[in-house]
Parts: C-alpha cells; structure tokens; sequence
C-alpha cells in the first residue's frame, strides 16, 4: 500500500493551490514538452494513472479520446474529479498503483504525470501496464527526476560564486526518500534513469524519447522565476513504446 | 578539429601513470559493468573509438575479433598502442572523431570508452557510426556522466550534515567545459543524457541498456576508495543497437 499523502488535509489543501492544479495543464511549465510525446488521441482508450483533479482526462476527450480510465490513489483527487465532469465516457476510479490490475490489451495509450516516483515497485507496474497496452501504443510519462530527488537533503544553495547550485549524494543508493513539501514526511522512491530505462526495455517497452524538462527562452522571458530549473532537471519525461 | 589534450606532455605524462593505463582493464572499475554490455565478438570486425594504449582492441582480439580497427586523436597514444601489438589483425589510426568517415556497412561492433565528451559534434558522429555498422551490429560506450561534467566548478563538497556532495549546475546548458584535470583547460562538452539517448534514437539506434556506473559492494570492500561513486555517478554506460 503507497502512502496516501493526497488524503492528508493539509498536503491536499496546499496541493489544490498550486499553479497546476488552479490552472490545470496551462500552470504546468513542462506542459509543452509533454505534448510533443503525446501521439494521436483520435478513437483511442486512455489510461491516466494518478489523474489527480482530472485535467489530462479531460484534456485527452477534447482531442478525440474515445474514453479515458482515470485512477488516483487519493479519494480526495477522485471525487474532485468526477465532481468537474459530466463526461459519460471519462470514468474515474481509487486505485493504489502498487497494487494495480488491468485488464489485458484494453488500452490504446497511457499516461501518467508525476505519479510514478511514490510508487515502490515501477517493475510490477510498468509490466501491468504493457500487459494492458494493444500492440505498437505508446506510453507517456512524467517523474521527478532522479537529479532533484537523490539527495538526502535536496535544497537550492549558493556556491562560492554565487551560482544556484542543487546538491546530489546517495543517487546510486535507490529507495526511501521522505521530503517536507506541503506535509512533513512525504514518501517518495527515488530511482536512477538507468533503472526507470532499463525497467520500460525488460519489459518489453521500446524508448522513443527522454527529456529532461528545462524551460524555453520564451517561458523565461514570461516567468523569470523558470530560470533556475536550467541549473538541474526537477522533471523527467519518458515516451515509450509497446 | 577536437582539441588534443592527449598530446600535451604534461597531460600525457600524468595519464600514463593512471591505474586504468598501467592495469588497463583490470585498473578501471566499470569494467566489468562494461562487460556485460558487450556481445560475443567471434569473427566479427570492431570498431574502437578513441583506443587510446589498445587494451580494448587487444581484448577484442582475445576474445575472437575478426579484426579491430582502432582510432584515437593522439598520436602519442597511437605511437603506444602500435608498439604494444605484433599482431596483424589490429590496425591503429589517428584519427578526429569530430572529422571521422569511415565505409559502410564495415564494422559488426561499435565500442568506446571515455572518448564522446571530447567530441562537440555527436549528433554527426553518431550517423556516421550508425552508417559504418552492419545490420543489428551492437554499439557499447562509455562517458563521463552528465551529472559528473554539469556544474562550472566540479569538485567534492561537504554538506552541512558531513556527506561527500557533488554540486549540479548549469546542467541544461550544453556545451563546453573547461576543467583543470591532469593539464589545464581540459575541453569536454556536456550534454544531458536525453540528448545522448534521443541522438542515438533519432539515428536508427534502438537503445538497449542505460547504466550509471556505482561501485559493487565486492569493489567497495577490495577498495574503500570507489565508496564515494555511490554518492553520483562519474560515468555512463550505453549499449545501443542498429
């Protein structure tokens, strides 16, 4: 069972704050980027695995989704999600990732945003979800990356010359990494790139693309605040295929 | 034109004297990572790119290597490798991987060990590899990691709880690095691991394995000294397929 951080009162208050979550995709710098991976909806069943308040479901019906599964840990996220909604063939469920079953060959793509870094066992889940993928779908996701996660104690510091800098230790020590972000305690599992990699290719994945998400000189001149994520990578974002 | 820093009598001087020269393979830890990247060789013709004194090549040839032809900037390094070999099977060239042709379809192997962060131009040298090898003929190399190269000044740090830290910075910001390592102003060229991957990708390469060098306990405890590459990676390990 994953820690249901999202049912936490306080962290679900703070998270349903967040530029993401009150704008949906257009909060979400990385958005772009993760467009680009996202083939053709056009007739195709989605899976959107950790579908929060329900902003890529939606997204994917307006561009021709023929329905969209969306599974979310948190009763919270979920009733969120159906609340904003009166879509027949967006259906929304509480599902633990760890734990997940699907059917075989019942989705024509997946996805999943920022998700996968609370889940202990990405093998068992990434071959559930090749098992539930149709031949040739691609898969789309996005994690922390293992740059901003590694360290005991990840937090901006200023080098001797005054440059942003974010510290790495323990990065080829994978597991437990509990963080104070909105709530104390947070639980999260830190993985190398090597691992999440080689993990899609075992089971039967081919990689198409990885990005690890910086911002464009266009999103800087708009946000300046976007400047400092050129210092590390805080997203990593994978396109795979069956 | 790369510059050529192997050259350099300083430089080459102190490399010489580096365990992964005077032990060859046996003085380089990733070694026996690398190893497991590596198919059968019997009978097939390799490419070794940046061969440096021939360890690799000789091992090839060891290991039933049709032929080997090897390619490195430094004629110092290939003076070396020439005089470490009687046998007529290995050939050695100097040769700019910046600059590199090579005939098609003439090699059934790629491999390369510490040699690409040197190279501006990968995106070249990776077609003309893909180019020069036959059909599904592997692809096995070796960098520096990105998390490695990243950051203006490089260098080990103690945070404030006393753990061995490495700073990452400027880390989307590709291109040069000067670092001061055996000679001063040494030119490497930093690029982020997706572009690694999604270069190999867009060239034909299907990626097989992606492995961020860490130590085995075993090594750790021959020698203690490998503990701190558990703390970030120092190098990458790549094997691709055509």
């Amino acid at each position: 069972m994953a820690q249901n951080i999202y049912d936490d009162p306080e962290f679900f208050s703070g998270y349903s704050r967040l530029p993401r979550q009150t704008l949906g995709l257009a909060g979400a710098p990385e958005w772009p980027a993760v467009l680009k991976m996202v083939p053709n909806l056009s007739g195709k069943r989605v899976l959107d695995l950790g579908c929060g308040f329900g902003w890529f479901a939606r997204w994917a019906r307006e561009h021709g989704a023929a329905s969209v599964l969306g599974l979310d840990l948190s009763a919270n996220m979920i009733a969120r999600a159906r609340a904003d909604t009166d879509d027949p063939a967006i259906e929304y469920r509480t599902a633990d990732l760890e734990e997940i079953e699907l059917e075989e060959a019942s989705f024509d793509f997946a996805f999943s945003s920022l998700a996968f870094h609370y889940v202990e066992d990405f093998a068992r889940l990434v071959r559930r979800v090749h098992r539930a993928l149709t031949a040739h779908a691609h898969f789309v996701f996005t994690i922390e990356h293992p740059i901003y996660m590694a360290a005991a104690h990840p937090r901006w510091f200023t080098d001797e010359e005054g440059r942003k800098t974010w510290p790495v230790n323990r990065y080829s020590i994978e597991g437990e990494r509990r963080t104070d972000w909105l709530a104390k305690g947070v639980l999260k599992h830190h993985r190398t790139i090597g691992t999440t990699v080689n993990t899609l290719i075992r089971s039967g994945f081919a990689i198409r693309e990885l990005v690890e998400f910086a911002p464009t000189a266009e999103q800087i001149a708009e946000n300046s605040d976007l400047a400092e994520e050129l210092e590390r990578p805080m997203m990593l974002l994978v396109a795979a295929q069956r």
